[in-house]
Parts: structure tokens; sequence; C-alpha cells
């Protein structure tokens, strides 16, 4: 019986949900993720959802929307102290502090979970998305192998994601900085902050901004501007050369992005670039970053991000720990691919087999098949009644489970199983038939 | 450079956070809690972590401390409407409900995610904990096969967990209502919620409340205490049936309990009982009842529960669905097994195998044959600079890598691989070598 007040209910904008079909896939990509972050030894790490809100405000940045959680009943002053991690960043700084005599370094952990950002509704902005971070945190100083190493790990999970085209763009702090201040710039950091508006407002607004706001002569506007279109492999580095005067950081900034670019050389033509357009805003980026973008569709933004960062967890710890970290924006992609139609879903049942039972006498042996098949790992839905067999056959067809198999149904006979893509039905033994088709 | 103001960081009370190597341990139960439920081809959900607050309270039960959602710099009015899900049976409710039409019945769905709760901080409240939920929803009526099914694929996946010896109480709703009703109680249910309280006050509780505020008579208590006694098998039947006077819905109570432990027979002794003192408080169970408990710590309380429900989603669509479902505590059980030293943790790397650097020269052939092993599976972690040899041994061995690989260190000589266990070292080709070890 119905009861009479009725809550209609409705998608929350900004909180996605998928229908079993849909799961089926993003669960192979959140397993494929995984077992690639693992393939390189890094260990997963799993932080609580909630940080304090002085973990989430250390760096006084408050330019994340951050959702603070309430008792409904009346809570005590402790929880209005509490807020949903923006990112998995925070979380992994305090962590380190927090265990540090617990932990072995450099320290290589990915984590793979849910953040919430307080957003407004707005169409493509998501409120609960799950991130995909991989990072190595260090004490002292992170060896250069990783910035090679992280995004040889992205760009083979996004291959094995099947996403399409995509490039990852890499780009170095250092030269950025180094080269501003060679041109007679005083506030490098105030021109990497503009200049990392390029894809949105363009030269033009770019060079407006650095007249306006920063008073670059237009030699130095220029300057910005040309290194801004420098793109390609490790040979880049002489060009930047020449169009800038060098230094001490400018150099140091050229070996380390040319070193980058010759590690990942053997990597597909075009699929990791020195884009010295990448200016990554952030403040706290201090050498090597980057910057993932489709190749079909370079306006959809960046699908991953990240870079060198100094010593992150000195809010919570006195050490120096740097670190570099790259992130999947896992839902954002994901939800691109499914409302652009590329991704339609996988079956609605996981299963493999569906066995149906013959009669409520043959029940027992119904299961028994079953659980001969499931303990050599194949997985088996048993049909949960006696009903006819075309309810039984339709109820799989209707599943996409890929064999029926039929039990005896009379003493004497042997099991027989049918391959639904076929329509081939054949004699076969549970205890060593094993399925063949591509969904097995 | 440490910045001068640290904030401490500190664990939050209610909200777990692991090690890594027993993060590594909690990843196996999740996959290996996944991977039963899906050999039995339930396929998986999840929903958002958010509900409207009208969804939770649906019901009007309001006994569960909800956690709500503001924005830390002002949200707007809707956002005060959301709220954390406390359990995942609402979500569920809900989901089955808005996705109706794009659902295939009987909908087998599992759903392993957080809940919250907010608890007042206490030791061994956990105010963030995942659960594993295990759920059958149908229109009109649900077959009594999955009332086996359901305890049958719980009993595998605790077993699998090795969390030591745990039984399975079962018991079932019509036979309490329709025993009391036979003895001339009036009010069955208002005794399920008295009799709920057994195993925290007993006997003597449990008599004192049914005369206090029911007015049960001597003979009444004294049938309603010896119901709750009886514990066994399908042959419990027949006691129960000595025990009081019939009724229809004794009589359905009884043969619907019969089945059940007919069907799950052949589950090791003592494993799953029949167990009339098993009430579940929750109004809305109608049939059968779980409570599962671990041997070792009947104290401890339930590691497991659940039960058959009629028409849960009623609150959201105008149709009969009801259900039947289980759900593990996976955080209160393996906390627990973590605190008491059961569980002491994997490795701290999940990598098979550290190759080393020999040199800054050969840097490039330790990456390619960490790029061979790992195009075949294997786990590998590349060191991460031409260190000193022991500086990479010792790295290796803390993080407990079973297999240490040599490329070559000079031309000419052959690649070589050492068994940390067996300190065995040999020759080895990293195009066809294969870890033997058990951590592999």
């Amino acid at each position: 019986m119905s009861s009479d007040r009725i809550v209609k209910p409705a998608a929350i904008s900004g909180f996605p949900e998928w229908l079993p079909q849909i799961r089926l896939v993003e669960q192979q990509w959140l397993d494929r993720i995984r077992a690639t972050y693992e393939r390189y030894g890094f260990c997963s790490v799993e932080t609580p959802s909630v940080e304090a809100l002085e973990v989430l405000m250390a760096k006084g940045e408050t330019s994340q929307e951050v959702y603070t959680l309430n008792r409904l009943q009346g809570g005590d002053a402790n929880d209005a102290r509490l807020g949903l991690h923006f990112d998995l960043t925070v979380p992994l700084a305090r962590y380190v502090a927090q265990h540090f005599n617990d932990l072995v370094f450099p320290f290589k952990r990915y984590q793979i979970q849910r953040v919430w950002r307080g957003e407004r509704p707005q169409e493509g902005r998501f409120r609960e998305f799950t991130q995909c971070d991989i990072d190595v945190i260090n004490v002292d100083s992170v060896p250069l192998s990783f910035d090679a190493e992280l995004p040889r790990i992205i760009h083979e999970v996004l291959t094995d994601l099947s996403i399409g085209g995509f490039t990852l763009g890499i780009n170095n702090r250092k030269v950025l900085q180094g080269f501003y201040e060679g041109i007679g710039i005083g506030d490098p950091i105030g021109v990497i902050r503009i200049a990392d508006k390029l894809a949105k407002i363009g030269p033009d607004g770019v060079a407006k901004l650095l007249v306006d706001e920063l008073s670059l002569t237009d030699t130095q506007v220029k300057a910005v501007l040309d290194l801004a279109q420098v793109r390609g492999g490790a040979e880049v580095v002489d060009e930047i050369a020449r169009l800038g005067s060098g230094g001490a950081l400018l150099d140091e900034g050229l070996a380390e992005l040319s070193f980058v670019m010759r590690e990942l050389a053997d990597l597909p033509a075009g699929s990791v670039v020195a884009d010295l357009s990448i200016a990554r805003g952030l403040d706290y980026y201090t050498g090597t970053v980057y910057e993932g973008t489709l190749t079909d569709a370079p306006g959809f933004g960046s699908i991953c991000s990240g870079g060198r960062y100094d010593n992150l967890a000195g809010s919570f710890i006195r050490r120096d720990l740097p670190g570099i970290g790259m992130s999947i924006g896992l839902t954002r992609i994901f939800a691109k691919l499914v409302g652009d139609g590329t991704i339609t879903g996988g079956p609605l049942s996981p299963a493999q087999v569906l066995v149906v039972v013959p009669s409520d006498d043959r029940r027992g042996e119904a299961i028994a098949t079953a659980a001969t098949l499931r303990s050599r790992g194949i997985k088996v839905e048993t049909y949960h009644a006696a009903d006819k067999l075309k309810k039984q056959l339709t109820y799989g067809s209707r599943k996409q489970i890929p064999y029926i198999w039929f039990p005896p149904f009379e003493d004497g006979k042997p099991h027989e199983v049918k391959d639904m893509a076929s329509g081939d039905q054949r004699p076969a033994d549970p205890a060593t038939w094993t399925p063949t088709s591509a969904e097995a």
C-alpha cells in the first residue's frame, strides 16, 4: 500500500547519479585507474570526507566554496568546525604531517575519493565529484625523476580509458619566472596569474591586463606572448633560450623541462607537449606544471592537472615536505562522455550466466549448479523462482546476461548451456565449462 | 621553509583514517565483498552522498542524527535542504522510485558507500563509516528464494574475510506477531519492540516492561520469554508450534522460516541459526529478519543485519515495491579487528618488484625494464634516483617489496632478481620472469 503523501524524488543539481549500466562502466574506469597507479607502486590512502575547518583554511585561501556540517537536531560547537574536503591535496598535506613518523619517504600515494564544492547549481558544474590523485611527498627535496614519471602514469591511465585523443601539456614555473625576470619584469608571479587567462581571454586580453595592471612595456608584453606561443618537444629549450635573456633560474627551469621532455620522448607524438602557455595560476606551484586537454574538445578545459610544489604541509609540521602531484577529474570527463553518447553503458547485470530453475523440485539442483560455477570464479545469477521458462529467458535477455544455463529438466539428462550471442546450445559440465564470449 | 603558524593536525573523533598498510587490507576487504556480491549477479549502485532532507525524512523518522550541509561563505536557501545520507536504504528507495522505468525487476543491487551520522563523539561510535548493502526490490512481491539467498551471500562474504567465528541469526516477524496474537496479546508490535531489548536488559528486564507497559499476564510473559529461548535449525518450527496456539499468520511465518532454514542446511553447523530472540525493533520489517554476531565477542553486537520490508519506496512512488536486504557494518568490524591486533596490516607498497637504478647513464634501462614487467601485469616501483645501491636496497626493504631487480650494471651482463624472502639471487629476463612468492 502506498502512503498518502508522496515525496517526488528528483535529481539534485550538481550531484551526479548513474543507472546501473553506466555505473558499471564508471567502476571499470575506477578499477583501471587504480590498477595503473598500483602498477607503479603507489599505495592507496583514503582520508575522512571532512577536515577541521582550520585545516581546510590553513593556507588562508577561501577561494573554494566549502560545505560545512551541521547537525539537524542541534549539534555541539565542534560540528561547526568541520567541513567537507574540496580537494585531496589539503587532506594529503595534513595526513603526511600527522602520520609523518609512520610513513616511508619518498611517500608515493594515490587517492581516489569524492570531493565537494559548494558551487552554485549550474550546467556542467559538479558539487560532488570524484578525483583521482597521485602524489609524491618527500623530506627536503623530491627527485626530478618523478616530474617525468607522473605524466607517464597519467598518460597510461588516459590511454587505457579510451577517452579519445588527448594532450598532456607540460611547463615549468621556473622557466616562466626566470624568463620574465630576465626581461626586467618586477612581478613575475603577477604575470603568471594574468598569463593563466590566455585560453579564456586571448592574447589581446592578456596584453591589455599586463599593461593596465602591471605596466609592462610593449617589448615585455610581446616577449610574454611570444613565450606563450612556444610548443614542442625537448627542442623548445633552445627556442626559449633565443627568446629571452638567461639567468640562473631560467637555466634551471630549462634543464628540468628538457629532462622531462627527453624522458617522455618515447610516448606517441603529440600526446605530451612542452607548452609554455600553461601557467597554472595557483601560487603554490614552483617547478614543473601539467595540464591535460582533449584533442577534439579543447574548449572543454583541463581533464587533469598538477605540478610541483614546495612544502605544502608547512602549515601542519615544521619540516620541509615538498611534493609533486597530478589529479584526474574523473567525474567531469566521465559525465562528458556519457552526455555526448560516447559511453552508452554496459550490461544490466555483472552476471555471465543465468541458471534457470526447471521446477520447484529441481530448485536445489539449480542452486548447486550455480554454486559450482561460482566456485570457479564465474558470475552467476540463479533465477528466483520456478517460473515458466519463457519468463526466465525474458529476464536473462532483458539483463543482457550472455549465457543461459539449463540444469537437467529430468533425471538422466545432461546440463546444457546456451550462448545468447550465437544462439548455440550444447551439453556442458558446470565443473569444467568456461565462458568464451567477450563479455566473460 | 615552514610558515610560522602551525595548525596541529589531529584525528577527528568518529572519522576513522588508516595508515597505508592497514588501508591495503581494507581495500582487499572491499574488493572481496564486491566480488562476492557480483558473483551472485548483483549490480553496483552508488548514490550521491546527500539527499534532499524531505527524502531523508519522508518516513517522519528523525531517530537518526542527520548532518546537514551549509556553505561556509553563505549559501542559498537550497543548501539548507540537503543532508548526508545516514544509511543506504533510504537512498535505494528513492533511487528505485526515481528510476523505476529504467530498471529491470527484481532489481538486485549492492551498494558500498560511506554514510554519516551526527553521533556525539564517543569511543567506538563512528560518525563516518562504510556500509556494504545488498538488496532486492521487486514490484508487488519479492520471491521467498531471496530470503535464503541473501544470508547465503553474506555468509560467503564473512567466511571469505576470515573474521573468525560468526553466527547469522534468522527470525521471522510473522512468527513473532502470529505467536503473540495467538496467546491473546493485543499489541504484538509493542511486544516486538520490547523483546528487541532482550540482549541489553535480560529476561527480567523484558518481563518487567511487558507487564508495566503492556499489562501482559504472567502466562503471556512466560510464553514470550520461552519463545525467545528457541534456537536451532529447521526443526525449531515444531518446537514453536508446540509452544503456542496457531493461526494463519503464525503458520505462514513458520513455513517461511522453515523454508529458509532448509535452504541453508548445507552451511557449516552453527553458522546459520534460527534464533527467535531476534526482533529487530524497526517498524518496517515484515517477514524474515537477520542479525549476525561474532562468536567470540557476542557483546560486540551485530556485525550485519537486515530483513524483509514491504513497500519501503511508498513515500516516493505510488507502486508497491517490497524488498529484502542485508547490510554489513564494514567499518565497525574492521576497526575492531585493527584495534584488537587481529589485523596488523599488509606491506607498505603494492609493488612486487623494486627496480634499482644502476647509474644515471643506465636510468633508461631501469625504466625500460620496469615497463616490460608492468606490461605483463607485475606491479613495479622504479627507484627514483641513481643513489648508492645500499640506500636503494634499504628503501625496498623498508617498504617490504618482495623482489629487487638489478638491471645490468655493465654492458654484456644479465639482469638479476633477488627474492628478499629467501635471499636467492639469480639471472632473469624481464620479458618472461614471474614472481612466485606468496606476496605476488
